[in-house]
């Protein structure tokens, strides 16, 4: 019974998130749009964007409907739960929920945000960082909701913890694949028409960025919406979502109960009170430095942490007093994530070494520019790993894992959850960076004074660095959630009866780590030549327009940006199908191959490979985008020189790096254990290693 | 007894492939030097790589006499066997010899070579491959003498297999340390010469490569000696003996006794003089083609497959007749070499279509050539994976491995030795590229007639492509060695009296996948920045040179090329420090933290992730230098123009992917387990996760 009551607190904090979520949006949208033209610029974004959403979720359907397919004929056999159809339909249904909302408010808040900036950088913050707060309240809230809702109807038809959380499991596979499908889709959409419009726009016919006659401008603006906001909001619910549900998981595998599956849920929820309350402290005062701005960003994710983190230790200390360390393991997350997202702004921020002295590179051209840019990504992979490492030794320690190897992978689980508890907040600060960056473009196109541009410019730049810090968060909650995701498919395994072998040495082990590890390689080169042929295609239909409507360049006619958006739109949804498919076919493949060892092996080997990579991929893209801009803000000859040039050659190459295949590859990994899990009864009763080893016997 | 037969039969092999290679090279030494002025030069070249040489020996030797001390003490207290500094001395001996004989002959042959090519094609492809033959005997010839000897002494001391073997690992992390630093120092030298050279020769100055007023020229051409040549030998001396001795120490815990110990070693002996055998059937007619050029050198490398397989085949039928599918292992490590090797030429050269297709990328600018290229690098990863495994897999099935699980693992072992049994002769195909690349340089330099140059780039062009296969040997064997040497430390651990719990979900396994997985992106990013800084103070002082040497550009005063030579000598031997640190200690504090669980994590993490970076970066660096020379040759607007620009920054970033970083990797997997199996004793006698364990419980 008390868990119901857990349940219906859970439930309760998702609709006080949501409600919150929905009231901010109305605050935003009551706003003042600023002129016609801005109207109309926004207007035209946010068609643009809804189009693509449309035609998306459309594509991602037809995918849906085979899965459910599919699911629905196992579950008819009795190899699934009949609940596994609906908990998959649920969590991807939810999952492409919030990127709906996340930009759907981003879309009506970039013109008002350049309105507010009219009036005042504070005023433009609030209205940025507000829409943020709606994006960042409806991933947590949804997310929650969902959790909430499933327990209490699993708990009213089963009463097995482990068959309740092995079932809640499997929505994260529909989160899962929504979040790729988002993510890749959206990361190829926003850095064709990036890289598309700089080509030919910036470098060949010299106009400046966000210039209203580039043709590809629009689909640029777009981009950001659809890539940055929606992809990573339905990233960011996955991993929420994941990272609860795991945790449940290994707490029914621990032996815990109900009391200790509901705990990751109750976190959460305290998590969505404190980051709420947290979103009022940020606020500044006119002529703020970028200091100050930073500051007041820090200031409510600060605040949220301590009161979440003071929230847990008192929901411990009375729901598991015999183990009282798991709150530690919930501090170690928040603090794992948070260090790995100082060290993602030192390598990628121009205010610390690394960035500047890759900016001081370009004086010999673009060639060493991209090979320290390169370095530097796969240097600053030690640290993170060294964070995770320590983390998952302590929450294992601190959790009794010396006593009981269960308690201790709980900790660990619940370490993921404490890293990903302040999310409403820390997505807030993170969502904005895309409103300030379109509010720029607006500003630029609606031709509004230089003030205005240079103050959306300080949110823009601020926006780069929360960016940062989320994708640290964004990777760190994935390795430890899909470090988590492996230990239940391991329990689920056992529950259907299988046999597991995983000593390293084992062969299929061996065999499914080196298939693991070249995954994440293989998926990256996927989206990255994905990229490449979509910008192909914008950089032909530009240089067409340039040549063919009369008067654009004189700007007395307006170029065709709805034929760019659409081109965008039709090649990244062509492109997202076989990176997201190899995604569910690869864990398929090697459970009927390898067995259930080789999935593990897998798993194990695309999750260290994909965190290397992905900490790899965004913080070189984030360097050289940042050392671009230090010298154009004067160092090293500035804007025009040959050194902006060389710098400028790294940012694009940068692009697809941490805008598309790095942030995919978070997802990759989670979409692989949870494809893994749904399917683990296939390989326990079939797989060709086992049928071989026969034979040869 | 009978294994002292074999011993010897072995010894006897090791000494005739000694004898040809002695016989090769004063054959080479015989040959016209040409005009004086060719004479002149290549000395300076072979000053500059000796002073080189000799001033890393010297680097080494502290390394190795603090190593030395410290095997010292640890033997005398008992740790280790008393063989082992001696073991590990000759190992660091041997293989730095046979850099240092590979070296000498390559710059005995450039001139050479290239006087060879005034009289015709054939007589250059006589004179270089017979120096590429030197290097390769010698390497196989220096191993399996140490290998052949050690084991004499060995067997006349103790009995037992297992601790025969084990001790005999132990001379591999000699081999492998010297391996690394030459690798490492050589390739830094050999790339910071290049890419400075280009730098300001080639894109400043404006004048063509190899060009005499250039001061880095001779530097250049040094680098190819000391790093393709020097840093080659040592590190394929290295897999060659790991092979065999981790298939040797596999073969003992198998329990096949002496005469599984003794197999590895025979079928390495029929392996040296099947490619003497084949080096015969290497030669060509004038007015070759290419294609023609391929092909002698293919025939002489396939006869000597072919003999390999059928003196293996007779030696298995008779030593182990219960355990034939042992022949069928040998089998399928031949042909995994050869099929890695073709798919590295597949993407990487330009008669197919991944080069073409990223020639052509350089038609949308310098960016777009870099991502075409990173992400042709990563998708050739696939491949190979899928042909190790399935080698793994069947080598297992066909050893037995279902019934007996040290069987199969033996049978991987053997694959790997079948993979280089014929490296007589795959790295005389393979040396022989860089001393044509010498006799190009030479060629340009002494200012031969223009036919004669069009000659020795024909040998050029196709040292490029048996690079790359042999580029794909060396991976291939590496991974294959490296799994061999993570089970023989698991059986050297158990040696010792540990226990191990190896499941992947074993905390410490975990942590040390991810640290493992993360040290080659380290070091990786160690090697290449060290490149940079090199190649920095080398673009400093051509330009000085140019600035102050009056009548440089006008050829009539002569560059300072010593001081080239120097800079590069330094700095390198100074930037070699770190990197190869990184291999030595980071499996010493691994051990201290972790344990043996966590080493074997981390070995495992290291291996699958640095196979899959040492493929991408060979192949994206070898795809880019060939997109390079395809468009120079007439394609996509053919040298100078545009897209021409685009593919040179290309070829610039792929100099440290392809000569540097990547090929180093091969080689750190290696040495952090021969490091692990040496300080195996520590590990388990004092780790501080068990020491936390026990204080928790």
């Amino acid at each position: 019974m008390a868990e119901t009551y857990a349940a219906i607190f859970v439930v309760l904090a998702a609709a006080v998130g949501l409600a919150f979520a929905i009231y901010k949006f109305y605050w935003v949208k009551k706003m003042p749009e600023g002129t016609d033209l801005m109207a109309s610029i926004s207007a035209k974004i946010r068609k643009g964007a809804m189009a693509y959403l449309k035609r998306q979720y459309k594509t991602v359907s037809v995918f849906f409907i085979v899965m459910l397919v599919i699911l629905g004929i196992m579950a008819a056999f009795g190899v699934l739960s009949p609940f596994v159809p609906f908990a998959f339909l649920s969590g991807g249904f939810f999952s492409g929920l919030s990127g709906f909302v996340g930009m759907k408010i981003a879309t009506y808040a970039n013109s008002r945000t350049a309105e507010g900036a009219r009036q005042g950088l504070n005023k433009g913050l609030k209205i940025a960082f507000s829409s943020g707060t709606v994006m960042g309240l409806t991933v947590v809230g949804l997310g929650l909701l969902d959790i909430g809702i499933w327990f209490l109807i699993l708990n009213a038809f089963l009463t097995d913890p482990v068959e309740i959380t092995s079932t809640m499991l499997t929505f994260g596979m529909g989160a899962s694949s929504m979040a790729l499908f988002a993510r890749v889709g959206g990361g190829i959409f926003t850095k064709a028409a990036d890289v598309g419009a700089d080509l030919v726009g910036k470098v060949e016919a010299g106009i400046p960025e966000d210039d209203p006659r580039n043709p590809a401008v629009i689909a640029d603006n777009v981009g950001d919406n659809v890539g940055d906001v929606a992809g990573m909001g339905a990233d960011l619910y996955e991993s929420y979502v994941g990272s609860v549900v795991s945790a449940a998981a290994l707490a029914a595998a621990a032996g815990l109960g109900m009391t200790g599956v509901v705990i990751p849920m109750i976190i959460a929820a305290i998590g969505i009170v404190a980051s709420i309350i947290g979103t009022f402290f940020v606020s500044t005062k006119e002529g703020a430095t970028q200091k100050d701005l930073l500051g007041s960003l820090r200031k409510g994710t600060y605040i949220s942490s301590i009161l979440s983190a003071v929230g847990s230790a008192a929901l411990i200390y009375i729901l598991l007093p015999e183990h009282t360390g798991v709150f530690w393991a919930v501090v170690s997350g928040l603090l794992a994530g948070v260090l790995i997202g100082f060290f993602t702004e030192y390598y990628t921020s121009d205010s610390y070494n690394p960035t500047k002295r890759l900016a001081g590179s370009s004086e010999t051209g673009s060639a060493t520019i991209i090979i320290d840019g390169l370095a530097l990504g796969m240097n600053s992979t030690a640290i993170p790993v060294i964070i995770i490492a320590l983390s998952v030794l302590f929450s294992y320690f601190i959790s009794g894992g010396a006593g009981s190897f269960a308690m201790g992978l709980y900790g660990i689980g619940v370490s993921a959850v404490g890293m990903l508890s302040t999310l409403g907040i820390t997505l807030a600060t993170d969502a904005y960076g895309p409103v300030a960056d379109n509010a720029g473009g607006i500003a630029e196109m609606a031709g509004l004074d230089k003030e205005v541009r240079e103050r959306t410019d300080a949110l823009d730049s601020l926006g780069n660095t929360t960016a940062a810090t989320g994708k640290g968060f964004a990777i760190g909650s994935a390795a430890l959630t899909a470090l988590a995701l492996i230990v239940s498919y391991t329990d689920k395994v056992k529950l259907l009866g299988g046999t597991l072998d995983l000593s390293i040495t084992n062969t299929p082990v061996l065999i499914g780590l080196f298939i693991g590890a070249m995954l994440p390689f293989l998926f990256s080169a996927f989206t990255m030549q994905a990229v490449g042929r979509a910008a192909h295609k914008i950089v032909i239909e530009v240089r067409r327009q340039f040549k063919e409507i009369t008067g654009l360049m004189q700007g007395e006619a307006e170029a065709d940006y709805e034929t760019c958006v659409d081109i965008c739109t039709r090649s990244s949804l062509k492109e997202m199908i076989i990176p997201a498919a190899l995604g569910i076919i690869a864990p398929i493949a090697v459970a009927l191959v390898l067995g259930v060892n080789g999935v593990v092996g897998m798993l194990a080997g695309a999750l260290i490979t994909g965190f290397a990579i992905a900490i790899m991929m965004a913080n070189s893209g984030g360097a050289w985008d940042n050392a671009k801009k230090y010298i154009e803000s004067g160092n090293f000859g500035g804007k025009g020189s040959d050194n902006h040039k060389a710098a400028v050659v790294g940012d694009t190459v940068g692009d697809p790096f941490k805008d598309t295949a790095g942030p995919s590859v978070n997802i990759l990994i989670k979409l692989l254990s949870m494809v893994s899990i749904v399917f683990a009864g296939v390989a326990v009763k079939f797989n060709l290693f086992d049928i071989i080893a026969n034979l040869f016997k």
